[in-house]
Order: structure tokens, then sequence, then C-alpha cells
């Protein structure tokens, strides 16, 4: 193969907020395959919240991604050629295969098979991938909803959001939602599943959220952390359940940040705070990849893409997610026409 | 009956520790028995961290002691009267008998039967009772300790941590406390199981304590909150739990008073931090006490207790507590001849 395998790495370590000045293409030749291994062609790149914290030194739940090394990323991508006898060329499968055309990847690399059958592959990830995942087995695992408990969730309109308002609606919950605009407010309660949604930025005072969820909050569903979730702290039931999926709303932990104490209310109110991290269950994938597909079949799930094309683009559609630009899962399709090779 | 039943009874809210300034006597007569009641005479008192607790207007687990009410205070006692068949003259009582001579009680203020055969009746106020009950419960339920997991109890020669310390050991855990003198720490070590354990009062810099435990902590059984428990924090390791099972380091809610913010940790970390209240599981206590009854006698439990004398004591046991004066469980026992009846 040519020397045109297109990549982005990372240039410098952002201090906060990613944007496209922490990258740069760095374009390298493609080795030939060594056994084990097998050629994947990337088609749609995931743009992801979490992609911040793997930019990150600090503590995390994975190495930070290397200065000089390609930007983790998911991708759905193509089989074009293998020494893996389980991979077979034309399968289409989603993995850690990065910010670059092509992956020589190993079977460590895949976390799912995309099955053309339940949708475009791009489903493989949105709503088959880790928004679904996510948005499921937190929901389900930690914040346990019972019929008539009210839920309520943070980044409510996003891709993991949206998918957590259907499955509670579905669950016979009292739904409501916050999100970061009257338009994504609007989406929630019109497509999402949501009783009611409220516009984080327009303030969260008591007296505002106190008439979104005057009975309070059983479950707290949360994804920003910060602010947003300190204001629905003080809400929560006795006996109520926070999981923690994602702090999109602390831009940086190193120095630690300070906010109101929780542990008072932890005790008293009885609560159970967890974080979740979907990486943890994949063998549980399949399966739940075929409950989500299910519902999808019968109308009950919609999920929303917003789809960009071309892979220099993935920088700046990552930092678009820190100002709220996104509307729906954010994918980067690379179009064919594009590629070097 | 005549008008000597002696009461201390709370006469101005305290903003944060209380004192005997925040308390009068005031005697009163005692009224007849009716139906279903029966009379039980105090014989110890209970001085409990969680009493600051119960005397602060804010939010709470129970209902504020009203100002001019019999102090709230768990007790044992034995039944002198009855119109309730199923407690019979010269029963041991453990329930809710206030700091006061003598309780005119339903059924709803008892938590247990006191079975003289477990030892000295004031067990039921200490191993047999709050601290115990709790050591057990809120460590298999919540902390749920593996053998070779490291377990770190704050206030751990208290009358809770020093019951965990002995308990964690048993479950083959590796198990370190922090104390609040040199003294203390000295007997966690000599009498309550632990490995190791230093005193938080000479500081908690992350060497020090990097010290005491090298390879982290997996599960913070946590009575104190605050800056202790912060400096422990950062230490858990991936899915460990914190129990929260008191707050005492911190001495007043409101305004509500800031620390780290723990989101972060708890995502990347999986944690899971719960709040324990014993009273949630009174229908278990006879089972839990079977349980400790037969460890302690088989001489696997021991039992400090820190006994004093004369029902006008509790103001100032009480606040002695939050000067870290006890020396194992607080107790006032009301002696036979000071009583006035």
């Amino acid at each position: 193969m040519s020397a045109g395998n297109r990549r982005i790495v990372l240039a410098v370590r952002p201090a906060g907020d990613p944007g496209p000045e922490h990258f740069r293409r760095d374009d390298a030749p493609l080795e030939a395959l060594a056994d084990g291994q097998f050629l994947v062609r990337n088609q749609y790149l995931s743009i992801d919240p979490a992609q911040r914290g793997w930019l990150q030194g600090g503590a995390g739940y994975s190495e930070p991604v290397p200065v000089g090394g390609v930007m983790r990323s998911l991708a759905v991508g193509a089989v074009t050629a293998s020494r893996d006898g389980r991979y077979a060329v034309g399968d289409h499968l989603y993995g850690w295969f990065g910010w670059q055309d092509f992956c020589v990847a190993t079977a460590e690399r895949v976390l799912a098979r995309v099955d053309p059958g339940n949708g475009p592959v791009r489903a493989g990830l949105g709503l088959y991938g880790i928004p679904g995942l996510t948005a499921y087995l937190a929901l389900n695992d930690i914040g346990r909803p019972r019929p008539a408990e009210i839920v309520l969730v943070t980044t409510a309109a996003g891709a993991v959001g949206s998918v957590v308002g259907q499955l509670a609606r579905r669950a016979n919950c009292q739904v409501l939602g916050l999100a970061g605009s009257d338009a994504k407010a609007a989406l929630c309660t019109a497509e999402f599943g949501y009783h009611a949604a409220l516009n984080y930025r327009a303030g969260l005072d008591p007296q505002r959220l106190g008439q979104l969820c005057p009975d309070g909050v059983d479950v707290l569903f949360d994804n920003t952390g910060g602010e947003i979730a300190d204001a629905v702290w003080p809400l929560l039931r006795p006996r109520g359940r926070i999981v923690q999926c994602g702090t999109a709303a602390v831009g940086a932990w190193e120095p630690p940040p300070r906010g109101p104490r929780h542990e008072r209310l932890v005790l008293v109110r009885r609560l159970r705070h967890e974080g979740f991290i979907v990486f943890d269950h994949v063998a549980r994938f399949p399966e739940v990849i075929a409950q989500l597909a299910a519902l999808a079949r019968s109308g009950a799930l919609v999920f929303h893409e917003d789809l960009e094309t071309g892979l220099d683009r993935a920088p700046a559609a990552l930092a678009g997610l820190f100002r709220g630009e996104n509307r729906g899962k954010k994918l980067v399709q690379i179009a064919a026409g594009e590629r070097a090779l």
C-alpha cells in the first residue's frame, strides 16, 4: 500500500476544552498486515464528550492519548483485508480505530460487530453504540427506575440523554429533562419521551427548578456534574440514586474544583451515588444491542444524528460539543472520495 | 405517682455543637398510664453524635427536637408498670425513652428487647445497640468487603468504628484506621483489630496518609465527612465503596459548606457512595444482635464503654463527644439513689 493513511494526531495536550489548535495531520504509510491483524477502512468517526477526558493528563479511567499519537476515537468501518480468521473482508465493525482513514487492527480493538440488518451502519456509533448502550445499562443497572418514580436527566436532548428519556418513559416513570437551549428542551418533550424539560442556560434558581420537579427527584441521570447537578441534588428524595455518567459541565479537574458538600445529603436521604463507564460492560453489548434494535424496529425509539463530512473536520466537531452546538449524536463521515489511497 | 419525673429539655436550638447551655431541667408529673402504654424506668442513656443532627432545624432524617421538648435519646430501661400485654414488669427494653427518669411509652418507642443473658443490660446501648448494629449492617450491606480488600475507617476507635475494625479484620481485610489522638490510634491496633492507625489531628498530608495506605482504599467507612474524608477520597481504588455513616467533622450544614468535587472520581473510578441510617433496618436488629452476641461470647469482639453517672451530666457528656473526649461508647447511668420518685 502507498504512503497515504491520513491521520489526525494530538499536537499539544489541551488544558481545558480541546480544539483544532491541539491537533495536526500526520499522514503515514500503512504497514503490511501481520498474522492476527486486519485492516479496517473507517467510514464514520464518533465524536464524544469523553474524548476530552482521554486527552487530559490527570486521573482517568484510561491512559491519556500520547502527544504525537493518533487521536483515540471509536469508529465504524469495514474490513478490507484480514489475517484473523474471525474477521472477513466486508464485515462491519465498531471499535477503537482512531481519527484516521485506515486502522491496522487486532481483535482487542473491536467492541462489537455492526449488523447492517439493524439499520444504517452509522447507527453502530449511536443508538447501538456507546450512547445507546450507556443509556440502557446505566439507567437500568444504577438508576433502577421503578414505575411512577421521577427521573431527571441532565443533557436531556443529547445522544445519551435522548435515549434515557425514552427508556425511562417506557418504564412508566415521570421523566424530566434539563437541556442546553430552548430548542433542545422542546425536542425533549416532542421527540424523546420527556414529560417536561427546561433550558438550563436560562438559570436554575430553586423556584424555576422547583416548578419542573415539585415532587423532587428519585433518579438523577447526570452527564454534567458541576453547577447544573448542584441545583438538582437538594431535590433528591430519600433513597434517590445519582447515576454519574459524565462530567461535561466541568472543564478541568486540576486543581480539584470545589462545590457544595454532598455527604450530609447522602447520609440523611440514604442516597446512592455511583459512577458508570460503559467499557466495563463490553460482554453485554450484543444482548443490549438486540434489545435496542427490537425497540427501534417497533418504532419505540428515535435517535438523532448530527453528521459532518471529512476527516479533517473531526477536531472542530469535538470542540463544538463543548459549546453545545451538536444536534444529536455527532458523527464525522469519511467520504470515499476524499481518501488518498 | 408524684410530680417528680426529672426531664432535660431543649432550651434553645444550638447553631453548631450542642452544650449544657442549650438545655434545662424541666421536671413534670407523670400521667397515669392509658391502655396500650407502659412505664419505663431509664437505667442508661445513650450519648450519640447523631443527637447533634436531631437538634438542628435543617434537612435531616427525622423531625428536629422541639424547643421545650424532652431531649430525644436512646435509653435502656426496665418496665415498672404496663397496660400493654406485650411488655411485662421487669422486661428490659431499648428504645426512644429520652433524657428523663421515666418514659410513658407505647410500642413504637421500642427498638429492641434487651436480653440480660447477653451481658450487662447497658450493652443494649453499645455493642447490641446502634453502634454495633450500625457497624455490622453498614459494613456488610454497603461496604461489602471482600477478603484482602483494604478497609479504612474514620473515627476508628469510636463506638461504631471499633466494631467495624474488628468485623473487617474477621472478614480478612487489611484494616486501617484514623483516630482523634495518638492514644486512640494505639487502641485501634492493640484492641480493635486494625493493622495500622494514625492520629488525624497530627495532619493528613498526602505523604503521611500514603504511608498508612500505600495501596489505596477499597472501602472507606466514613463517620466524619469534611476534611478527614477529603484526604482519603483520592486514594480510593476503582470500584471503591464509601459508606457514609456520619458527618461528625462538619459542625453545621447551613449555609451548605463547600469541599472538593467528587463527581469525577465517582465517575472514572466507578465509586459507589451510599448513606446509611440504622433506623431503616429495625426489623433486622434481633438477627444482628444474635450474631454480635455469639461473637462476643466467643471472645472475638471487645467493646469499650465510657460511663458517667447522673442524669444532669447528659448535656455535658454530649458536648464532650465533639471534643473527642470519650473513650468508647458514651453512656450516662441514672443512679437509683438520685431519683426523686
